[in-house]
């Protein structure tokens, strides 16, 4: 099969074969060079064609739907990275591969401890989410409970996300870093073995100095990336891979209203420190207008494109633009599959989990 | 089938059939008693069980994917209430059902009167979207263009959401009264036939006065409601009927996080000026928390739960809390079903469209 866009029916969700490949490369290169092991982390794409491509030791998973459906797919080692509750061992259990739970509380550990399910710790390295400080006595606890099925400690450097210079970037991942192998070496230092130190984020995969001590370290985004990567410096403009494709279905003096609206882009507003706006809106074939048009206001199935230079362009209703979305994990989430293009073609139709 | 909530896996999206079918019973009455037909809009059910609960004179769609939901389940009055682009009318044609078309623009109008495709004119009430002003030419000219198969004049007080008083709402409501019938009116001073005047939005149905002139009423968002159209007055506190049940996933001094993040919640931000919060969090059974708890951050799978008043209450991992959101229709987006809960116990399992 091969399409001209115009043929897709709109709102679609676009990835670009060439871009995507090229992120997969340049991250499993980043991570090599640091000496450790990628884990993509699929909450992002939930693809088994872009877990192919981008490769790495494993997968991470942040549901049990995606757990069960890259194991139907052969993907057989898997750390399912959000706190796991005690209701879902049994679940977890059922599936068939070597799926990893994660916790940072001492009652679950015994619980996993019981099943002898393979776990990991959680360490908070500044984000304040989920995770016990590195020097948490229960952070020995929880290893003690859970016994041999040990995998390690993990940290996610989230507040990574608040970063604005690539330099602050490299600072937090360097806590990270720290953070997991001070947990680790408490941990072996009570006599147990912690052979994994999972660390991860990425915007620290792209600028961390030294990873020493780190064995593995997950990333979701970059596959994608997207606006706010691009602006927190994670990625090149010419890098993101994820767009959506739309109608203008109105015009007006002041604005084109286009059939993307909250349920096309999300609502995702991780633009608003940079000048706002739900998406940057180009040409189908990616090239900007003259006029500097964004996404400025969502509706359900409505987005509304203004300029930020001068009158609107003169599109009718019908016309195709490509919207830049500020979140690519969010706007990915709204769609089951990609119409992936290649040359500015439409080449395949690659199916996406939800949920 | 019937199961304690504690059985459900989480999260996952809650509907309260009694609650759902008092607030389809108290607008179809509200309808009745303004004298006008009610077309519910199934964007935010996209459910054929809500349907059937809702009743009144076929529906609204906002999709084609819904409109051949629909279809396939026997609804044949169909509204596909967003501005269509010519390359849809094909698509529209092959629906088995009676699926009318929305427009603002001439030139699409000669498309769809080229086809005899039923349509309705879009009219703008004041909130700024699609549609065209009451008194301008183009009205007509749309209307000579779709010629006989016209069906009507159709408004969208969208804007009724901006209004923070029952009086304001009630003032919108005849606003966007006397823009249908005074576009319906032109139209049928120019010696065409204009059956039909539609006008439409939950906070409007509750409030208005007169909907003399009018046909139908469209209304979507009533049959679950939310914290949003509460604090505007649309409905009471126990009339909402759509919840998420969710688990707590790690505890910190300063916040519980749960497995309800942005994917279980949506990143809507429709209470920011209510006092902000993603979600009001309650037991399992709707009582509040005497620490009046609420979501007041989110990642993709992760929900931040803080206190209002005082410190947390001691909940372990895996406790079970429910969360009200700020906007149903996007919430209920998250989800391909919905469980059906009865005197606190899930009773059905009913499908729901994405897309």
């Amino acid at each position: 099969m091969s399409a001209p866009l115009e043929a897709l029916a709109t709102p679609c969700a676009l990835v670009d074969r060439a871009r995507l490949e090229a992120n997969c490369a340049r991250f499993r290169a980043r991570a090599e060079a640091l000496g450790v092991a990628l884990r993509p982390h699929l909450k992002t794409a939930k693809s088994v064609d872009v877990a192919r491509l981008a490769g790495g030791r494993g997968i991470a998973v942040s549901t049990l739907e995606e757990a069960r459906h890259f194991a139907a797919h052969g993907i057989r080692d898997q750390l399912y990275a959000v706190g796991v509750t005690p209701d879902k061992l049994d679940a977890v259990a059922a599936i068939d591969a070597d799926v990893a739970v994660l916790t940072d509380d001492v009652e679950v550990a015994r619980a996993i401890g019981a099943r002898a399910t393979p776990a990991w710790i959680e360490i908070d390295a500044g984000q304040g989410r989920g995770g016990l400080a590195p020097d948490d006595p229960r952070v020995v606890a929880c290893a003690r409970a859970i016994g041999g099925a040990l995998r390690g400690v993990l940290t996610h450097a989230g507040h990574s996300y608040a970063c604005r210079t690539i330099e602050d970037v490299a600072r937090v991942a360097e806590e990270e870093r720290a953070a997991a192998v001070g947990a680790a070496e408490r941990v072996r230092a009570a006599g147990l073995a912690c052979p994994g130190v999972s660390v991860g984020s990425t915007p620290t995969l792209a600028h961390a100095r030294s990873l020493e001590g780190v064995t593995e370290v997950r990333a979701g985004v970059y596959v994608f990336f997207d606006r706010f990567q691009h602006a927190i410096g994670s990625c090149a403009r010419d890098e993101l891979a994820l767009s959506v494709l739309a109608s203008v279905v109105s015009r007006r003096e002041d604005a084109l209203w286009i059939d993307a609206g909250t349920l096309a882009l999300s609502s995702e507003r991780a633009m608003d420190d940079f000048g706002g706006g739900y998406g940057e809106v180009t040409r189908p074939d990616g090239a900007p207008f003259a006029q500097d048009l964004h996404v400025d206001a969502l509706n359900q199935v409505h987005g509304r494109v203004v300029a930020r230079a001068g009158a609107l362009p003169a599109l009718p209703v019908g016309a195709r633009v490509r919207v830049w979305p500020s979140h690519a994990c969010i706007t990915a989430a709204m769609y089951d599959h990609y119409e992936v293009i290649e040359g500015g073609r439409a080449v395949a139709r690659w199916p996406r989990l939800r949920g």
